[in-house]
């Protein structure tokens, strides 16, 4: 009994595509464009005006858009001038400002709260209630758990806007905090409760607040096969593209090309 | 001026008791079994189908129970495949996933997000903003309070869910992380911050990350009254089923069952 | 396309100003007054009514003031019996029970949870997820960013609330912990992350868990300048009073009232 078309509004001027569902008290703003075989559940709000349309009254919405095969879960409120990757899927009641840029087959869990002006490269997997400030960049293959805050202002309140950055692979687990300007490289792991004040290298574990070098993430091995679990593409496939073939074969193919 | 039926949509293989009341805006999908005297708030989506729903053409919605006298505040989205044990209440915009057992008299507060496939006895309390994951085990009596995160993959991403375990009468303060795995027991005092990586005895107040055994709680005074505080049960009633004949006098009449 | 007057429900027993705008499926219940040229969004419920309402058949909805000029985001809860002073703005999904007192020019971010009976001053800036216990007092000009928590109960479970205290102009970072009935000075910074369970004196930067003093903050440099930049309102003027005229004069101009 999903999709009944009740109290559903789209803009004459949003672009739907083919086998696009759309879920009851939804709302569709202008300029959004929306590509084939998306799925948006009920009670969104997709393409929300920013703020100068409450004042100006020559305001034009920017275009949103939302690339084929995304899913979006329902309570889900996405401004305008943001752009979703094909396969996007996000949780319930996410936020997403504008100038947000997701590449392809990227997640946002429930509650996720994305500040705008932020860009995100493919297969980043956020959980629920993750807090990405204005000005962070966030690789590909990177994981992001819950209560984790990307921080951008160093002497609050201030004009400054220096958000942090996040290399390709890495995880940074719950309530772990990245301090303004911070760069994580590839492959790293930022441990539960870690205030991150200052750069760590590729293959780091970090951890503790002020947040330290604990050992090189390939010495930790998994409570399940007592082998070395990271780099963790070698032993995890679930959603990824190495799924069925292995992360050094796919790696090889991707080189390829 | 509640309850005036608008724009409320409850599916026909829904079966609803007597004297319950449906708050404006909400949905009621297949399935859902609502005993007496329930109240539903607005905004509400009860028994959310899975995510088979949208890939199967066979998908046949999960039974979801609400027992009688439950109490459901707006913008709740509890998902199919769940038990909501008698006089359960929930704060707002709580999400619930499948497969989640509650006993009798259960609260979750308001933004609380609870994974799914996790287990909760009697008189569990959670408060704002907690996050279960899957695999969870809460016994009776348990008070959780906000930002707090049960955690379920040591060595994320993997495909190991270990969910903690949380023995009666116990309390987790604000931004507390359970790792995963680790055990709880009985009447035990989680200080506010604390990161538990080890298993925790009964009556122990443990604290700080990780967290480290400071004292048995029994030792621990209440500022009112100067006097031992723990085991709470003895301090305090509100709600509790001893309220108005004491804590030793419930559990010798309980015992006596 | 944005406030069309579908699916909006207003008590006839409320009070509407001059220029107020009213967004789709948003709910007014009675005794709420509503001030001119207020903005109130989508999906909005203003005016919850308080737990007797469902148990007590004379209850009257107590008064809800909402002041001129206010700005009301998408999927906010208000409930009846709370104050907001002029200028007022929310972000997106905020909760905020009863008998909760705002000043003018008061700002609350996505996603925050105020539990009622507490008081803020003017000009305080709450930003995403902050949750105020019940028992809180806040001064002017005071900053508090994502997932904060001021509690209330020293000894959980029990009778106690007994909230903390922040002083004008000070600043409180990320994660922080205010324990119950702290005392925070004025112009104070708590770092990230810190669990302060101490008095705070004026002009204190204090960090970690517990929270210690680190040192005055007006020792502390912008990172822009290589200048002091606390007390920050000489350096900081966007939104506030003093914007184009300096702190000094404002306060010059204040004080001569």
């Amino acid at each position: 009994m999903k999709f009944n078309n009740v109290n559903v509004r789209i803009s004459a001027k949003a672009k739907i595509g083919k086998n696009v569902r759309i879920g009851d008290n939804t709302v569709i703003y202008d300029n959004v464009e929306i590509e084939d075989n998306v799925t948006i559940c009920n009670d969104c709000i997709i393409g929300e005006p920013l703020n100068d349309y409450y004042v100006d009254a020559l305001y034009d919405n920017p275009v949103t858009k939302i690339m084929k095969n995304s899913f979006i879960r329902s309570h889900c409120l996405f401004y305008a001038g943001s752009v979703f990757g094909e396969n996007f899927s996000s949780g319930h009641r996410v936020t997403i400002r504008e100038n947000s840029k997701f590449g392809n087959n990227c997640r946002v869990g429930t509650l996720s709260d994305i500040q705008g002006f932020v860009q995100f490269g493919n297969y980043c997997w956020l959980h629920s209630n993750v807090h990405i400030g204005q000005g962070s960049t966030i690789g590909n293959f990177v994981f992001i758990y819950p209560y984790v805050v990307l921080t951008n202002d160093p002497t609050p309140p201030s004009d400054i806007c220096n958000g942090p950055t996040v290399g390709d692979y890495s995880q940074i687990a719950v309530f772990s905090v990245l301090l303004p300007g911070v760069k994580i490289g590839e492959h790293c792991l930022v441990g539960a409760g870690s205030i991150v004040g200052k750069d760590v290298g590729d293959y780091q574990l970090v951890l503790g607040s002020p947040a330290k070098f604990i050992k090189d993430v390939r010495e930790i091995k998994s409570r399940k096969t007592d082998e070395p679990h990271y780099p963790w593409p070698q032993r995890f496939e679930r959603g990824m593209p190495w799924a069925n073939i292995g992360y050094e074969k796919w790696l090889e193919d991707s080189n390829k090309k």
